[in-house]
């Protein structure tokens, strides 16, 4: 299978990107072919231009282009961020915004002005969404609505017609051991490969 | 009053624009200081450095430092953007996540390590959600959970101390007659003198 992962954080040495590490290196051990962009590394231009949203034109921007073809490639999708705000932080948030684009990720019907219910144009069947926190689970649910959950699960992967979404945070990142986080490690690579395995 | 207008849309004749210049209008004409942003117009790097979120340092920016003195001075805040993906645009999110930091927007105590409760920093004590949809409201409820609501109220003005919180979304906008966006102007500006009035 060909899989896309896609990795958001600022930093080299977090958790987010030894997540990334280990489920690229599961993925690949298992004979599947990656993809793997850290958006911060590869200088991801998060900004949906004017021009991009009047026309569906993404050509302005060859990483942007290269991001719609892998997407419309892939068989599977998996997302690794940290929760910031209840959303993605911006530089993920920006990859939605010009990636999933109309005619990539979904299409609208002729007559329909894009009020209506469109259709999910994406290959892939499964995506996994590996999220981390510092918030207590019962906290995030009680006060917060844990919206990442509604957004991956309906605004996004839902919307493009991905029917099996899976996500699972891992936390609280702040004050955990080392046998938690190693735990947590292998619990993203087995993750990643039982849903994806599933797409098949 | 002093009041901060932050405007994320990247089209000059979007009706997310018509909405900010009608808002920012009525309050200046009600007495109140505006200090209006279209991030797109001003440049707004969205994105959060591993430097600022390692040192919550925000110095390496002027505009987001601007900001964030902005921020911490304003009595009201309105934030007028579209709903794409359930979320605001990649720009908005950036301005959260570079703008309401650590000893600007909220503070842990001393001795907690970012898990717990933060008290919020912010004077203002009221804000104004502006936002605009081409889903209709009884499809963004039952499909998609309206995830907007619980993002601005919950996840980042609660956080931050913002007691008075209210959204209000316009739309379908897509097919709307002429009449029915100009009552929505006048709505959206009513809306802003009318709650940020209380927050005297």
């Amino acid at each position: 299978m060909t899989i896309t992962v896609v990795l958001g954080h600022p930093y080299p040495r977090s958790f987010n990107h030894a997540i990334a590490k280990h489920v690229v290196e599961a993925l690949q051990t298992a004979g599947h072919a990656v993809a793997f962009h850290d958006l911060y590394a590869e200088g991801f231009d998060p900004l949906l231009t004017g021009h991009e949203l009047a026309t569906d034109d993404v050509r302005t921007n060859a990483l942007a282009e290269q991001h719609c073809r892998e997407l419309q490639l892939a068989d599977g999708i998996v997302v690794i961020h940290p929760n910031w705000w209840g959303m993605p932080p911006a530089i993920v948030k920006g990859w939605i915004d010009r990636v999933f684009r109309p005619g990539v990720a979904y299409q609208f019907a002729g007559d329909d002005d894009g009020s209506g219910v469109p259709a999910g144009l994406l290959r892939a069947r499964a995506a996994v969404v590996l999220t981390t926190s510092n918030t207590p689970a019962e906290r995030e649910q009680d006060i917060f609505g844990d919206p990442l959950e509604t957004i991956w699960r309906n605004c996004v992967f839902g919307f493009c017609g991905v029917a099996l979404v899976v996500r699972r945070n891992f936390g609280v990142i702040a004050g955990s051991s080392r046998q938690q986080r190693e735990q947590w490690l292998a619990e993203a690579a087995a993750t990643a490969l039982r849903v994806l395995g599933q797409a098949r």
